[in-house]
């Protein structure tokens, strides 16, 4: 069923989510006004590279920033800073941070950091969760938004008082900003406003920005000094990253201007999902360009649901679903740009059969 | 002066070393017959990272390979696999090997692994350096050529009896084969014959080869597994490698071919700067595309010596030099595609200057 699910969402001309297919043209798009003969960085020097981490240093109001290939690397490096400055192994972050699932525990492998789970895996990380820590941690990892829990936000006043909190007990305050510029329109802030309640942030360019890969991580100075040491022992300090920079560059400023209108196009998809009886999205109106679908049926009855759909209106919801329980299903939605090209009767359409082959309807 | 060296390098059109300059054009290059919908490879899936390394696994004969944006990741996460599988954190290098000296000590601050140091560093290890190791290893790895004393090489009989004895003491053998590609005119031995030597291999892609960045990392199904499981946690894993890899097949299938001719060059070349007074290589004859340049003079006067040449031919010698003690200095030449195509008659003129303002002349 997954691959018949899959294989239907592929072959769609329009898909709900995304930036189009992840393929070659991305990167060729992002070079055809490129000069040949421009240099490539060298092991972290040159234009191409310095320039980079400097405009984004300026738009998240931090002193430095360095380009690292991946996330994974640079936020296992910003907790390790943090960790030796406090001469501490433990950090507190919520249940379900990328750092505990998708990593195979490189933190813990690497690094020989501990971390303390906050909150449930449910719900948001909350500043009682961190009140409530009972033993000193060098740091506090928020993600923003919750990416697991459909990309969930803490209002900006509890943010605030997080922040407060933390620098008053001496934590290091880290942000895995993966979505960040997805959160500004919500938030009404600028990204700078965002991360001043941070002492380090990562931000990702291939998630909203849709560029191939590549991350920054930013902070003061000598925090960032001692990161690019830490790049270096990870392999991470490759001869030429240009081929991620230079898409990074041109995708952030394609797509940076978009994320309200990728935010609005959220919250009218989230409330299509929630007309349909027996569909609802978590949450349940979005806060930035995420959100996840929930299905009171089983993956199997859902995925061939939606695989009928897709193959009769060429409009791609998900290419699988995650089973949470027998009669409970889900996938995850962040709006970019392909969302703006399915014709709104043909949208129309999806959502007509998906009410009638609503999970809930017998 | 290493300033105006450096500028006087970079703006002459001829170079004795290297592939040309490192500009976008070789990206745009190695893309130019790409088609724009060939899809991404996805976090390590996907026929563009798989069927390079079935392809590369086949080429070194080894039942499977990984490709990784680095070789300080890739040796570091197979020097582990290594560690663990012997549960003993002991290795055994050369005292110049790469780890040692240009990862800031990453195998011992992300690894807990402890290098042992074999021999001096003036020259290669012997067979009687890892027979006289006073503690057992976990392994052993072997740098071909040794790099930072002018790409040396033992024979390949020494190599066979490091390799038995190695198997016979249940140490695993490693091999850093960044430049592998670059010894086999020397050896008249293929790839495979050379790795059927080691029970793991590093090859690199940006050296001889002239791509990008990349490394892949081959050896058994277990251990390739159990290294994809490392590439994870250390952020290698990216969602899209496939710049690097498309790039890296792209020149593999270019100059895989030209390596005999690279280093007839270079033996040519060595022989031209050893006829010089006060000027010899390491290794008087080299045994691959590499060699290191000796002058009897301080670096100040060598450089300005060289970029007069450099100059007046338009044949850029070095952008360097290291300076070995108050009057001798040095630099490395990798010889690549750039070397064919100085003029003879240019070539001349330069080493007839090079005699002239010889270091050891008055």
């Amino acid at each position: 069923m997954t691959n018949t699910l899959k294989t239907s969402y592929q072959k769609t001309p329009y898909k709900l989510g995304g930036n189009g297919t992840r393929n070659i043209g991305v990167l060729t798009e992002a070079l055809q006004n490129i000069d040949n003969n421009l240099e490539s960085d060298i092991y972290g020097s040159g234009p191409i590279i310095e320039d980079f981490e400097t405009k984004i240093a300026k738009i998240l109001g931090k002193q430095s920033a360095v380009f690292f290939p991946s996330g994974t690397m640079a936020q296992q490096i910003a907790l390790r800073i943090w960790a030796d400055r406090k001469e501490n192994q433990l950090v507190a972050y919520h249940p379900l941070s990328h750092l505990e699932i998708h990593e195979q525990d490189g933190l813990k492998e690497l690094q020989q950091i501990t971390p303390i789970l906050l909150g449930t895996a449910n719900r948001l990380v909350t500043i009682d969760d961190i009140k409530d820590l009972r033993e000193p941690v060098a740091s506090v990892l928020i993600e923003l938004p919750q990416r697991e829990i459909g990309g969930q936000l803490p209002s900006f006043e509890e943010l605030e008082e997080i922040s407060e909190y933390c620098h008053e007990q001496g934590i290091s305050l880290h942000l895995d900003g993966a979505r960040l510029w997805e959160i500004t329109p919500f938030y009404q802030k600028s990204a700078e406003e965002i991360c001043a309640l941070f002492d380090s942030v990562y931000v990702s360019f291939y998630k909203g920005i849709g560029g191939i890969a590549g991350a920054i991580l930013a902070g003061s100075d000598d925090f960032v000094q001692e990161a690019k040491i830490w790049k270096r022992r990870y392999g991470g300090d490759l001869i030429s990253l240009y081929p991620y920079i230079l898409s990074a560059d041109y995708y952030f400023e394609k797509r940076i201007g978009k994320m309200a209108e990728y935010f609005e196009a959220a919250k009218g998809l989230a409330e299509r999902f929630n007309s349909c009886s027996g569909v609802k999205t978590v949450p349940e109106v979005p806060v930035s360009n995420m959100f996840h679908v929930y299905f009171e049926k089983s993956a199997d009855e859902v995925g061939t649901i939606l695989t009928k759909i897709q193959d009769e209106t060429g409009v791609g919801i998900s290419g699988y679903l995650q089973e949470k329980s027998a009669d409970v299903c889900a996938f995850e939605v962040s709006i970019g740009d392909a969302y703006a090209e399915i014709p709104v009767e043909v949208l129309d359409v999806v959502f007509k059969q998906l009410e009638v082959g609503s999970p809930c309807q017998n």
